[in-house]
């Protein structure tokens, strides 16, 4: 560094040269450390420790082996050794969650400036019920895989969707953070569903309640807001939007915490990039959304929704305007 | 840990609390491993080692670094130097890609129920044929690489393609995928191609057929189905679906193993969003299909396929409804 | 290796084998060398160390910890120590960027036959310009954070913007990789952008120049292109293109280093998979660009541009088409 810092005024050996960089490094140091903002600043005494993004893509990889042993240990376990080779990696996994839950509802609580009571405690409690659930999210997933594998054409196995299926890997994520943001945790759920969603492209919010038999194709771009609720066997494909309608900023402050996502009821399929948008927006059982469709309204139980087909314009070489029916009877 | 298990009960020298600690660990793990689904568990009596999804990764930097020494090694090698460096970065591969496909072989024939026959052999033999294939890659992504230098404005030096454009590396990783999927390797070209879309929002089957000089710019959100054909000097923009038409449950187990998506054929441009489904689309040679089109039919070759100009409604400030002519007419 | 080599012949022991097993390696290794190419190398006599991907990333997280101490460290630092462990990583910063900055001059340089000259140098002191602007990029993503907030009623806290929203990261890399952009530093910024893109799906091309208080939520698919043009205040959904019109490949030739892209003026609101494309595209003061639009005109303040609602065809479970209203009124 000493080196470099030389090249800038040429000069070897000059020691006024050193010296005056240090002393702007200093003033840009000290110009950003006297800029900290107290909106997110949180402790002004002592290092305050944060849930760390390493550990909680590890909590992940952590469920995920526990989950699916055939598939994320290094070597699958043998049977005989399975339930200890579990027990050991849930120990591990309550380790990391406890310390990860009881950082971040300190921190929430230091952000809020209240006194910081007993978050250990319930970080402790918030990860054995986690654990407890795992039995269900396993049920839930194992439903998932196969909703998959009937869905998929091109799915040639159950180890394919497992190991390489983006909307399964999603689904997991979500499911995973769902439970915590159930047991009101804070920061971590979101964080794992943009960790998923920056992998997959499928961007789920964890507040989201999801049935049974979930399956989302290709995925990228799909976005399911904050408070959708989608029924059982629902299938969606890439660049679905259930989002909320837009709202001014005044709205914005008040819509915080309702109701402002559609609900999708049982054995719908929504086809890609349908954009389906508001509270409003009930999209009853067995229905069929098409691709590209914008919907704001109820739409009744055993209903096809479709785009008139759009009219397509056909150039042919010549300039002049056809209808593929002309041409094909060329 | 064990500290952490007093906390749930306040007790910090309490072993009654410890033991139910590890009690309830132990019974979560036993459900757990009682619940090992049969359908995705290959072996009831050793442990079974998978293909690892990290030295799958590791796969495709050693092809890369192999097919553009200029860029993936740490530093590039000199010239003098160069054979030596790859047949030492070839070996590698060879070492890596015969123990990845003797795994998914056996894995593969584990889970039919089939003995493990030759699955290790089978593995080092499709090594080889991949490597020597690696010189027809090459050929084929420099044609790549070209097309996007053509294709794109932005595209300042062979550098910026081969180090910064997701459409590169995508197809980069199709073209290493495909060949594996050619040599009739299970699983593993899957992975390879969820990789690149996890990293690049393309998502290109390796069942897919592409022929020269392909390029896809920006990317986010292309889907290319598992029977898709495309020809030379294709070009496809951000969004771009080349997927199969709905099917039911019934037609879904009909259709494994069928072509189910489009044709595309030489010189062909789809800018972005356009969806174009099913086997019957066949799009001509040289023809263009513009933004956010849904095809499902044949399109004749030197075409320009539009949407007719949705009628736009434009609400001024006032309230009233103008058209933008109008309004610029003011 | 050696050991599987021999499986080939299944002879154990057999020299011969393994001979020629070393001997077809060598000549794919050979194959392969010869065919380097010579657009894309750039050194015929020493190894040419180039940028490194891996130490980009590095600065991209090197910059995070110095904008945003409360969150990017292991540990936040205490305030009495902020100064201090702010001007270490600065320090650092420098260090990474400068070498970064030499080796992608030096390259730059090389590839088109030019001596190396002062790139070192340069590299140094484009270093110390970039920590010069890092106070002023600080205050425009503390009024990005704010935008987040205010934009979103999903948005709990600062921490959630800063952690997890996919918006925000790809604006601080935008920001970052733009200012380098401007000091003339050639590959990296295209590199940072796409760690980005490839990250949150978010694809904004370093050369765009964009507001104050700039918001994107969800953002898979958003593709900004090099010309763009964004005021303050503005607001983006997933999905949307601010693009170039087609070009052929004459007209690409021309057309490198012109305005290609659309302008946004100040407090401009586009909904999620709108189209923008074209110099022409003017989009003035405080309208709003609703979903799916596909503009490539001007577009005057103060003016909402909505799709014509498109006639959607419900058919019931009967078969018959029905409308909405219809179902409703049953």
């Amino acid at each position: 560094m000493i080196k470099k810092a030389l090249h800038l005024n040429q000069g070897k050996d000059d020691p006024d040269a050193l010296t005056s960089f240090f002393d702007e490094i200093h003033t840009i140091a000290q110009g950003l450390a006297t800029a900290r903002d107290a909106r997110i600043h949180t402790d002004n005494e002592a290092p305050v420790s944060l849930p760390s993004n390493e550990s909680i893509v590890q909590l992940i990889h952590q469920a995920r082996r526990i989950l699916f042993p055939d598939f994320f240990f290094q070597t699958a376990p043998a049977t005989a050794n399975l339930a200890h080779c579990l027990a050991r990696e849930i120990m591990e996994l309550y380790d990391n969650l406890s310390t990860q839950v009881g950082l971040s509802l300190r921190h929430n609580r230091l952000q809020a400036a209240q006194p910081d009571h007993g978050s250990n405690k319930r970080g402790s409690e918030t990860a054995i019920d986690f654990l407890r659930a795992l039995f269900e999210i396993k049920r839930l997933l194992t439903a998932d895989m196969c909703a998959a594998m009937e869905g998929d054409p091109a799915a040639r196995s159950f180890d394919e969707v497992i190991c390489s299926y983006p909307g399964f890997s999603a689904i997991t994520v979500y499911r995973l953070a769902h439970k915590l943001h159930v047991l009101r945790v804070p920061l971590i759920p979101r964080i794992m569903t943009e960790y998923a969603h920056s992998l997959t492209g499928i961007d789920i919010h964890p507040g989201a309640e999801i049935g049974e038999s979930f399956f989302i194709d290709h995925g990228t771009g799909v976005v399911v807001g904050e408070t959708t609720e989608i029924g059982d066997r629902v299938r969606l494909y890439q660049g679905v939007t259930l989002g909320a309608l837009s709202l001014s900023k005044h709205e914005i402050a008040l819509f915080k915490n309702k109701k402002r996502h559609p609900t999708i009821e049982d054995d719908v399929i929504i086809y890609s990039n349908a954009t389906i948008l508001g509270a409003e927006a009930v999209i009853g059982a067995r229905s069929i959304i098409g691709g590209n469709v914008w919907i704001t309204e109820r739409v009744p139980a055993d209903t096809k929704v479709l785009l008139e087909k759009p009219k397509l314009i056909f150039i042919g070489n010549n300039g002049h305007k056809t209808s593929p029916t002309q041409e094909a009877e060329k």
